[in-house]
């Protein structure tokens, strides 16, 4: 596990938030992207070395419509990039994490991506990333 | 804002939780530190170049307590390292950010701090800090 990649916050509305994070940070999002497939519309700030990922759901069932729900708007994840994402998840299985996606799938920003559960990390949701080359 | 100086994660007990992250990250925490003032206990990882603080109540009024109690273990703020802690307060609070403390205090780790009302921030607590020179 190496660096934070990005840490992800669950947002109501894409275009609220980045006008509000734009003030925060000073400084606008540089990208926008969906993923159909997690049913979530993202944008991008970067804050000196560290990404910030926020999250809208893009359909009611999307799990980001769920994690609002539940718990209201805020931090859903944080990410680390890795190197072996195979490797990393079967190393974090026998330490005895329970990981959400056995096979990794295919994330926003170009990465390949997995799920522990929080449930096994102490409430904390976690992303394991590895760039796609 | 610079880079991300830590993110807290809030845990019931500190050496339970010590253990846990020590196998999620593949090594120990570094330091230990209580916060009295706070009503926390405190310990560091170190990944990659990134810091994340385990955060226990030392009593049972600590912020901590009541925030597992509201929204149980989990990721509980994120800390931006600042140059300038005043001018930085002072150019939020103008953007329409609630301030939580409009004098910074001394939090862990040698750090002038204050924190920003998640209300005003989509629910993320966000923390200044300076370092203590």
């Amino acid at each position: 596990m190496n660096n934070i990649e990005h840490i992800g916050i669950a947002v109501k509305d894409l275009e609220t938030s980045n006008a509000l994070f734009a003030k925060l940070f000073g400084k606008p999002h540089y990208k926008e992207e969906s993923v159909e497939s997690e049913g979530v519309n993202t944008s991008f700030f970067k804050v000196g070395s560290n990404k910030i990922e926020l999250l809208e759901a893009s359909k009611s069932d999307s799990p980001i419509a769920k994690f609002i729900e539940k718990k209201g708007e805020g931090i859903h994840h944080i990410a680390y990039d890795v190197d072996d994402i195979e490797a990393e998840l079967k190393r974090l299985k026998t330490e005895g994490f329970i990981i959400l996606n056995e096979t990794p799938k295919k994330g926003a920003d170009n990465k390949l991506v997995a799920f522990l559960h929080p449930k096994s990390t102490n409430g904390v949701l976690i992303e394991l990333c590895q760039e796609i080359r």
